[in-house]
């Protein structure tokens, strides 16, 4: 049994000794180096770029502007193509851009033998701007007269949608019924990864090769295609070990700039590696959200009717645009049952800030933060039990979605919370923090949680996989899908050898994607990887596992009825498992038979049209210094229901990472821009604050373990949820210390004065 | 149609652009330098070693001697493995020996930071051997008392085989015989390919990885991983470009030590490239063959029996051992009938020489220079046209080779010498040439030859090949087989186009080999890549094909009987092959469509069990200065039934590339070693005297095309057969200007003097 062992991480040695190859590593021996040229304005127009003096400097290679590249307008999101034009992505991306939509727009590149002829090349070059009035907010973006980012979106408006489920004017008629409403604000973030954006491309054959750190190898290749306007056949995406990504990177970043550069170098080999600073302004964010709850409820707490009105902050380009606010109204609609209409109404909006994409949760965290805030404070205003109030009308275990016809199998709510209460000690520590007087308060809070497992019905959810025996009965395993740190690699490995019935230690998992070999897969996001991949390894190692048989059968005459692999030997099932003969010596006779050789292969596409239900809950504990406007966070607790655990220790380290970005978006992070010109402030990790070591509480893990029934190896999501619900929880701990509900995080010492000094507490 | 067509050579770009990555070039920048130290004696034993001043020169970060390395024997032979020990190769290797055999036997090993340090550090290792006396030649090696280079073969004789077709006994007592003999001897030539032996190595997750420059990554894998005692799924082989083989990359060199180098300095990168000194001394060349034939025939020429006894110069270590000499059997025994016997002789012997091993002919320009010789020399002898001589006992259109079942279909030779004559203007030519005198004289000559098309029996033949479709119906394509200049990828892509109805821009085949992840196939030797590897590409384009129809069928609502691939559309074969939809339409559809998505590949392997007869003849014209001992070949003229011409401008490059071999082995080159010392004189460039292009005619090349019935794409063997019937041409050219024929190769003016002497011309 190889699932469900805490065997080590596959690439931990790599890893730890520093020889795992990254990208930067593989670079060739004479690579070209690529910088760009960002703008110093937000917002206004290119009208002239004079390259002049810098393409007379030694060791510049080439220098193109935005009045020198192909109009091809591309899509950067990394979601798997449609062949309906419906379900496709903004399409507002050029290689370089003369309308500049942000500070730091790409406005030209220089190609130069070194960094250093680069970087003073960069500082030559003179540029004339028209410039536009700054837009940071949607609230800016979409007043009357404000200038278009994009001219098709009105009002800077990218989308805007409603839904209404049932008759809402009707249900909040009701008589009785108690009203309330939240308006919950959060920030702009950024992955932080430790592995900047960085890319190398080369031509070969007249093709283009981008060796990336990408989480989405085989969508890369598309959206650079489509960039450069060739046939998809044409480009070919290598992925190494990468250095995190998060979402960032389930982007296009700079591939195709990369590529168009090194076409227009006659194919030489040239890097483009973002500085931190850039990768602040110039890649991904997570989308800043405002959001408006009104709930209408019965005295007993249960929901009759609630609205839902958002305003996302997509930044400067479309990326994946509407998906995130629209994946927040989804745990909104799920999380917790009206019973008569919900109304739900969101907008994403074209700012001049960084552009947002996916981030870890995808729009979720948001939502929640808001969801689980509003919560809180209606069971606190009506002196209900939060827990109880949320057990009233959270998503019950048999709820069947009807878009998706997910089910929720399990009482799963009900036993995480179970497990937190415990291992946090709530009702004891409830009791002691009632009536707490003086500066420093305790305090303790809860939030709930459920996420998707994949991406469909959105998208179609498909992996490929194919598998080949060596002649040691040792196996070599191929996907699509992407290690990027989550230890993908090592649950494959394990999976794998479960269903060969071999020994872990036999398989290897090909680390390195290469679309022109790598079967397909869409690559590392949604959490899919041990749901979606593992559909795949599943159905490839059944296949290969069906050919060993057939071949065992014919080797041992023994029918195949009777014969399973199991430690690495083709064994009698009839008589207590007695081995017959290895596998690799099967292997071996497989391969050389003079009558019949064969190199035995499986590869397979599984495609899943489901995406369970993933759900838990996480508690909180705090200290708050009140007049200091300072939380100490003193316990952390998350508890995920994500189906069977294939590795149990890779999977607590999961949440750790989950639970500390949690942390973050809670308590420190944010973007924080000049609202005069547009420029970001803190574009890097000394001012931008991500949560050190010393601001981590122990991080506590539970798991409750049902074996999800649409799930190969009875896995759901668990890259993403561990992310989501720990910034609620930290806000109504403190809600709970001291009595201050705070709806915008992060709960800085700035916002925390303010809100203390509201409430009169100082 | 993309068979047939001469399209540019699908790496041509890259490889005159210098773009092109050989092992070299793809180094990891922190590799450190693996140097060997050889022995300087060519007979003996290492009694001590002492690295003890070398180890601790800056720079060095490890010695290892012959008395460090594991005891596992292995073979180096480029061959499939077998599961019958009979079939195996010779296992007479150690990573170092500590029993020296040649001069230049490896001894021990620096790994150094840099090649300065390295070479350094070899100077300062100090040696002292027990020296035995030098065996340069069989009969040396053969001499009761000498010195056994391995202790299991008596005499130093590594195989002896005597066979008997007929009564032999019976058959040269026939009455009225006239009987011939003459002794043939042939020179240890090296293959000179351009890039000498290089790999390196690194460990990844404890796995050995080695990038090499050889004809046959997975053959190397097993060999590694039998060399160092590991699993063989432990060990991964990389192949990229390589710059020439010729049949010594068909053998491991120096991987299996570059992998333990690497795993005795912690798993770093190690490299290990020879000189182009340590090539010639310390990899394969060909046997040396001495062969001596009898003939008895009848006055009107028709042979009756034959013997044929031979001995071939093995050098140091076994590496293919007698298959060599054996392979010459095969060519004596079916090139020419014999009416009733025939009995043959061969011993394969170890010597203090390098290495013999595989090189491009195995065995049959030797063979092929004796028979062709003696022929000739039998024909002038009864007064005979030379021709009409070998017509009367070649073998015949419909033979059936009793031991493989290869069936000579079509009327070749004959074909093949028409062409061939006409092109040098034979008949003229003779009658001009007939009464010469004088001190400078012109003659022609003629050769006929045969090789077999891949290995079958001798070992299995197999290819796998996988197929997969990208989403603008392009396609990739891998397979095991290996392109080491001859051209391979190039016909593979004409094949893979011709088969799946796409243009060959469309095809793209990944031409590095990584054995984690390539199918298996046994790589470049035999002459077996558009035979095995053709039949593997054209089983796995069917069953890719078939995959695409089906989806086709189901797109267009129409029959799958109906439809048909052609010019990268699915067309209608009933409606006049009209247009149903683009190849990349169904591909992006199949690939994205949400009820049924898949990855269109295939992969399969193809096993082949003939090896079909490729034949044909050369014809030379040289003008001979007696007195100066000088020959200058005027003209060469190969013509070949090579089977349908994938690409005729590429096999035309074959054949030149093939008659500039045979120049070389008949004219110019051979390995000059000091009987004393058996210390190789003229191991480099300058003093091994290869044909440059001032000694090269104008190369003809005329090919028959009788389509090979057992051929997926009607080929058969081009790779080495040019190389073979060169030699004895312009031997018998010279035989025809000046009566004398000459049985020693090379005809140098030191051979043709003596000859010319003896023969009363000088």
């Amino acid at each position: 049994m190889s699932v469900g062992q805490s065997i080590p991480r596959v690439d931990a040695w790599e890893k730890v000794s520093g020889r795992a190859k990254y990208t930067d590593d593989l670079v060739d021996r004479n690579v070209l180096v690529a910088r760009i040229l960002h703008s110093t304005i937000a917002n206004g127009l290119v009208k002239k770029i004079d390259p002049g003096e810098a393409e007379k400097m030694p060791g510049v290679v080439k220098i193109l502007t935005c009045f020198d590249v192909p109009d091809f307008p591309f899509p950067t999101a990394g979601h798997p193509w449609s062949t309906n034009p419906a379900h496709w992505d903004p399409m507002d991306r050029r290689l370089l851009n003369k309308r500049v939509r942000l500070y730091g727009d790409d406005i030209a590149a220089v190609v130069a033998e070194d960094e250093v002829a680069a970087a003073r090349a960069l500082r030559a070059i003179r540029v004339e701007y028209e410039e536009y009035p700054v837009l940071l907010s949607p609230e800016d973006a979409m007043k009357e007269g404000a200038p278009l980012l994009h001219g098709e979106c009105p009002n800077n408006i990218l989308k805007h949608t409603t839904v209404e489920d049932g008759n809402f004017e009707e249900a909040v008629k009701e008589e009785g019924l108690i009203f309330f409403e939240g308006v919950y604000e959060t920030p702009i973030v950024q992955h932080c990864h430790i592995e900047t954006a960085v890319s190398w491309a080369y031509m070969e054959s007249g093709r283009i090769v981008v060796v990336a750190s990408t989480q989405i190898p085989h969508i890369i290749r598309r959206i650079v295609a489509q960039a450069l306007g060739i046939p998809w056949g044409r480009v070919r995406i290598i992925k190494p070990y990468i250095g995190g990504g998060f979402g960032n990177k389930q982007d296009s970043l700079y591939e195709p700039l990369n590529a168009f550069l090194c076409t227009q170098v006659g194919g030489r080999p040239v890097k483009l590696e973002l500085s931190r600073e850039e990768l602040f302004s110039g890649t991904r964010v997570r989308h800043g959200e405002k959001i408006h709850l009104k709930t209408w409820l019965r005295p007993d707490g249960r929901l009759v009717a609630r609205s839902y009105t958002a305003f996302s902050n997509q930044g400067a380009y479309g990326s994946h645009g509407h998906g995130i606010a629209a994946k927040g109204t989804n745990v909104f609609r799920q999380l917790y049952r009206d019973e008569k209409a919900r109304r739900l109404d969101i907008s994403t909006v074209y700012t001049n800030t960084a552009t947002a994409g996916a981030m870890r949760g995808y729009g979720t965290p948001q939502a929640v933060f808001a969801i689980e805030s509003h919560m809180e404070d209606i069971a606190r205003k009506l002196g209900m039990d939060p827990l109880e109030f949320r057990f009233l009308n959270v998503m019950p275990p048999g709820f069947v979605d009807a878009f998706t016809g997910n089910v929720n199998y399990f009482d799963s709510f009900r036993q995480c919370v179970e497990k937190g209460k415990a291992r946090i000690k709530w009702d004891e520590k409830r009791e002691r923090y009632r009536n707490q007087t003086g500066p420093v308060r305790r305090g303790i809070g809860v939030s709930l949680f459920w996420y998707n497992t994949a991406v469909w019905p959105i998208s179609i959810e498909i992996s490929s996989c194919r598998m080949t025996l060596n002649q040691d009965g040792s196996v070599q395993v191929q996907l699509g899908e992407t290690e990027i740190g989550q230890g993908a690699d090592t649950v494959y490995t394990q999976m794998t050898a479960e269903t060969l019935g071999i020994p872990w230690q036999k398989v290897y998992v090909t680390s390195v994607q290469d679309t022109d070999i790598t079967p397909f897969g869409t690559g590392a996001y949604g959490s899919r990887q041990t749901y979606v991949g593992g559909a795949a390894i599943h159905k490839a190692a059944t296949m290969l596992r069906e050919k060993i048989l057939r071949r065992a059968a014919e080797y041992t005459h023994t029918s195949p009825a009777r014969l399973d692999i199991a430690g690495g030997n083709i064994v009698n099932t009839e008589f207590g498992g007695r081995k017959l003969v290895s596998l690799e010596e099967l292997a071996t006779d497989t391969l050389y038979h003079e009558e019949h050789a064969e190199h035995l292969t499986a590869e397979t596409t599984a495609q899943v049209k489901s995406n369970a239900f993933s759900l838990g809950c996480a508690f909180a504990e705090v200290e708050v210094d009140i007049p200091l406007g300072k939380i100490k966070l003193l316990s952390l607790v998350n508890c995920h229901d994500c189906g069977r655990l294939i590795n149990p220790k890779t999977a607590e380290g999961q949440v750790h990472g989950g639970q500390s970005m949690a942390i973050g978006f809670g308590m420190f992070e944010r973007l924080i821009y000049d609202p005069k010109t547009g420029k970001l402030l803190n574009d890097n990790l000394l001012d931008y604050k991500l949560p050190t070591i010393l601001d981590h509480p122990r991080l506590d893990v539970e798991f409750v373990e049902n074996p999800e029934p649409t799930s190969a190896y009875g896995t759901k999501a668990l890259g993403e949820p561990p992310t989501v619900p720990g910034a609620a929880a930290i806000r109504n701990a403190v809600l709970n210390a001291t009595g201050v509900g705070i709806n915008k995080i992060p709960l800085t010492p700035h916002v925390l004065f303010e809100e203390f000094r509201a409430a009169g507490l100082i």
